[in-house]
């Protein structure tokens, strides 16, 4: 019995649960504030940003999108430190990569700590690696969801992560070291990840080449975590090929897995930070 | 063949390097200052603070010694805040684990990142998550210093951590995963260990069970890296059985290992915070 993890229908579920959060908040006079900032020129970056404000709009939220497009780092730490002091942003998000010549630290470290729903700061990182309440990066927290609405235990498991972004792989990897688990991470150009990942009982893969993991590199009824978004055309693919499916006891498939819950749970971050 | 990491004599030459620092910072009119933070009255802690205290005077440092025995959160955050403000002071540590009843990450995380030279702030365990230049914990430091120091790549292999602290097995792993290597986080009551850790190439351990690892559990040729300090009366033992060393490649006795090490780095911290 192979369960589909769908991240589809879960996002749906989840906007309508904060749809009702949000009218709660606004019967009590609140409404959760987000800033999106994007700087440069990229055309696919900006139409990302405009869906997320467009949801983020859809369920009831104030949402500001700040697009720098030519910029210095001295005017972008100036408006963060701005959103970090006005009262109707709860939440800020910076857009990354950033354009070039922009200093990608000194960004994400001038959002305060208690506005950072994207867990993009450094003291959110390193809390999740003490194992302390933070807000979770969008990609982590889509999977724990995953986890927790189809009712599988993320703990007592052996966890092999492949890849090494700052915004997926690294803090999931810290987030596993604190449950009752093992992790091992592996970097996406390791010539040893299909060893790696046989002995795996939940395989993340953030490896962005098409279809790379076939059915002979898993273990029966191990749980895949598809985070491979490999684009062709209109078409996007993922890291592992569907005939990988019938052999898991769970998958996020591409597309509909993790990727649509993305922007949910920046929102859900955001709902929660108007809240506190 | 089989190489001794010797902490004992690495200290002996890292303090000879420090004393020759301290001195050419004297010269510019720079003397490293450092501050020490106790809180209750555990006096084999005291009497490790003291150590510290005297190892950092015989260099040159200007050392404090703070010792509340009995306080509060508010006194201790407030101590902090002071000696962040305090220019005499470069470098700020707090002995942990703190007395009943104090909250540990609001004590750690009002230390200023700048003179978190012990590693035990948020942003600094995020920042090494991140892959950024930060001062690292006084373990994960010695453990890289003994690898310079042998002229051992840490690249390339795969590490095993069995561990879960916030100032070694965490910041080690999450160290790791910025170099080319793979690593295994491992919990020290996970009951597949052995399995585990038969696959290193790396093995740190911090189990704190004397003599658990025997030789029949490591591979030829693996290098260890033994963090348990287990005490019987005046003698003390590691996690790995004195006769797994001939099995290695390399091995850091107990005692003489990593244990020394500790507070050179924490003084090799403090004069590179003063250096800036």
């Amino acid at each position: 019995m192979t369960t589909i993890l769908d991240g589809k229908e879960t996002t749906a579920t989840v906007m309508d649960e904060l749809t009702a959060e949000v009218e709660q908040l606004a019967a009590k006079g609140v409404t959760p504030g987000l800033a999106l900032v994007l700087t440069g020129d990229d055309e696919n970056s900006a139409r990302y940003v405009r869906l997320k404000k467009k949801r983020a709009e859809k369920i009831g939220l104030y949402c500001e999108f700040h697009h720098l497009e030519k910029t210095t780092n001295k005017e972008l730490v100036g408006l963060i430190e701005k959103l970090n002091k006005d009262p109707k942003i709860h939440g800020i998000m910076i857009q990354l990569p950033l354009a070039e010549g922009l200093d990608e630290l000194k960004a994400v470290e001038a959002i305060a700590p208690e506005k950072d729903v994207d867990g993009q700061t450094p003291v959110t990182l390193g809390k999740i690696l003490m194992g302390e309440e933070c807000y979770l990066p969008g990609g982590v927290l889509a999977i724990m969801e995953l986890f927790k609405r189809y009712d599988i235990d993320p703990n007592k498991k052996h966890w092999v992560i492949v890849g090494s972004s700052n915004f997926l792989s690294k803090p999931l990897a810290a987030y596993v070291m604190n449950l009752s688990s093992n992790v091992t991470q592996v970097d996406e150009n390791c010539p040893h990840i299909a060893k790696r990942i046989k002995d795996a009982d939940v395989i993340s893969t953030e490896i962005l080449k098409k279809h790379f993991v076939k059915p002979d590199m898993i273990k029966e009824g191990a749980i895949i975590l598809d985070n491979g978004n490999v684009y062709e055309g209109k078409y996007v693919f993922g890291d592992v090929d569907p005939e990988v499916y019938e052999k898991t006891a769970a998958y996020t498939p591409v597309p509909g897995g993790t990727g649509p819950m993305l922007i949910a749970m920046l929102l859900k971050n955001t709902v929660k930070a108007a809240s506190k």
